[in-house]
């Protein structure tokens, strides 16, 4: 007889990315050099301030921290978010294990088995497996590459709303698509969650990078919405320290605080020694962020112009974070990336892009789409724009090139 | 109108030491001297080599690990294991953000809302909280401090098990009790484990800390439980590095490895900081292990003497971790807690324990028991002992003394 695992664990999907990584590990076992367009992990150093924190520690115990993370983190964060136009007590904010960990709870506390929560696709992939942890269904709100993946109306939003729905979940910069919401789109959010007493779940760690004029608007300077609104948020992005796992959930929703601490309890601390390289980066000099922000905004002008210069490519402009979906001339796109490492080489080197299904909760939608991140430095960002113009060229799969 | 939590949000329990916080802050600010029975956090030094390896890191970018840790972290928790007579491949382990991630993902990964899982009480009380996310009930199987805590008959576990029970939960040595599972209740868990075709997972954070003269037998050196057994570990107590948030979930059942894998892939990684640091520990002179193992069970046999002679104080002997159950003369043992941190001074100090009312799912069952932690020099136990016996002679809910 064989034991069976949770129905839970059957249903939680594999990272999109990970069906491609024998293949990418193949080609590198075969010597083909792979321009990883796939990932989400950024290029660029992190601060020497928060490296130099951490060769400085003096501890002679590595001892829990508070379950909502260090005063002196949480200080420091407070800080930030001031600087930017947050207004947030230092107990306003609970650090976590990553802004994975945050979004988790988040979930956890405001659905049950069945509950449904609202989230625009494409979406990133991991919000699918959080929300079926908490027993939880997405109901997604498509919204369309044509329409450069703008907030669809209310009217659409309204429709999948029913007695259920207990939140909706917003990733602003997007990821995916690098959609950064308008105000009027914002304003419009607010109107929906108000009217239908929801939370609202915003996921802003790409925050930093946003390449408008316009300043940010957070879903935490909405007003009215003190209760409604759950902000998602982590280090790993802004200061190229995704390995450290901190993160952050910040309400001034003192009831959501109180069960999100009841979680945070249960895991007894976030890690340490992130929140030590954490809180001294914050402290970095402006002029890295600036660097950071200047070099980002390079490579998405960069990508974004030579991928719409390839023929049947399409990119919208990513007004944020460091990816973009672009549509290509291809009959499946997953096909098309498994092909890219399992068959094509150009000059002994190929590309890695994920495939856009696995952003989308149904199958047909986004089939010939790819999420890229730009985060390789300029000279490699042309030399895979070149290996993916040359592959699809020689891709059978083409279509309506 | 008031948006509503999850009823999960509401289930899971705060910390049973959540409630004594406030009164023990009190105390404090008004100079009053705790001491601390009540917490799991040792008071031991990290090994140097662990602390080296942090100071010593020359990395450029803090980046995601993999999602199932570093290959030189699981390599380095292969030979440890392959040192105490635990066979494991490096892809048998799967590290994770503390031995809670591990504990947490076990029981999402094979219980559905519903489903059951059979605990020894008293037990540690994060467990409840663990289970209450998954969505899974808890069906306690009780052990008797006048049995000294040992497993209760077949028959008695057997009573408990239903149509939707899917594993048994066991922590050994045991947190709260102290207690070290035989070689014939190790044998007697794998008969009913095998004959009802349940998963076993072992929480064995406390394996170091065995005082017994027997070799400790790890669940996963029980004949024939290979696809049964779900080992749960950390360094935290082993190395006195409870913050860096290093475990790891073990297991020779590849589905269940799969599942677990889904679950880290959403997370994305383990923290990088704190698995340089373990793997170093893994390193440390065996000197330090014999040198705390020695602290500890100096530490054990003093406060254990010294509880048995205050009048009307009982604690088994514990085999095993770095804790006791006492029972003490006392109506109710939380609010001789309260009380001691509220009313109590002796010498301008005072104690502070864990009720054991937490550790048990019922209201009845041990309220005259409290959990006491030996993580102090005996010095400070020795105060803290005379500070409890006063205690105990002046409170006025004494009862049979």
């Amino acid at each position: 007889m064989v034991m069976e695992l949770s129905q839970r664990a059957q249903y939680i999907p594999s990272s999109p990315i990970r069906k491609l990584v024998p293949y990418a590990d193949a080609a590198k076992r075969d010597g083909v050099h792979v321009y990883h367009l796939n990932i989400g992990q950024p290029d660029i150093k992190t601060p020497d301030c928060a490296l130099e924190a951490i060769r400085n520690i003096d501890r002679k115990v590595l001892e829990y921290s508070p379950s909502n993370g260090y005063l002196f983190l949480r200080n420091k964060l407070a800080e930030y978010y001031s600087r930017i136009g947050i207004r947030l007590a230092p107990d306003e904010i609970i650090v976590t294990s990553g802004g994975s960990e945050a979004v988790l709870y988040a979930l956890l506390c405001c659905l049950d088995p069945g509950d449904e929560i609202i989230v625009t696709e494409p979406f990133y992939a991991n919000y699918l497996s959080f929300a079926i942890t908490a027993g939880a269904v997405i109901k997604p709100v498509t919204t369309r590459i044509e329409d450069g993946f703008r907030l669809p109306s209310v009217e659409d939003l309204e429709r999948q709303i029913t007695p259920r729905t207990k939140a909706i979940l917003i990733c602003n910069p997007n990821n995916p698509t690098g959609y950064l919401y308008t105000k009027e789109e914002m304003l419009q959010l607010r109107h929906i969650v108000l009217k239908h007493n929801l939370f609202l779940i915003s996921d802003e760690v790409y925050r930093e990078f946003v390449y408008s004029d316009e300043p940010y608007l957070s879903a935490l300077q909405l007003e009215g919405l003190e209760n409604n609104v759950v902000l998602i948020d982590s280090v790993s992005k802004r200061y190229s320290e995704c390995g450290i796992r901190i993160g952050c959930l910040c309400t001034k929703n003192r009831d959501f605080r109180n069960a999100v601490m009841k979680l945070c309890q249960a895991r007894l601390s976030p890690p340490l020694l992130g929140q030590i390289a954490a809180a001294a980066s914050i402290d970095v000099e402006p002029g890295y962020l600036k660097g950071v922000y200047e070099e980002y905004l390079e490579r998405r002008n960069f990508l974004i112009e030579g991928l719409n210069r390839i023929p049947g490519v399409y990119s919208p402009m990513p007004m944020g974070a460091f990816y973009t979906v672009a549509s290509l001339p291809v009959d499946d796109a997953e096909k098309f990336c498994i092909w890219c490492l399992q068959e094509f080489r150009y000059n002994g080197a190929t590309v890695m892009m994920a495939p856009a299904s696995g952003f989308y909760s149904g199958q047909s939608v986004g089939r010939n789409q790819v999420r890229i991140a730009y985060v390789l430095n300029i000279e490699d960002l042309g030399k895979a724009l070149v290996c993916l113009e040359k592959a699809l060229e020689a891709y059978p799969g083409r279509v309506n090139g």
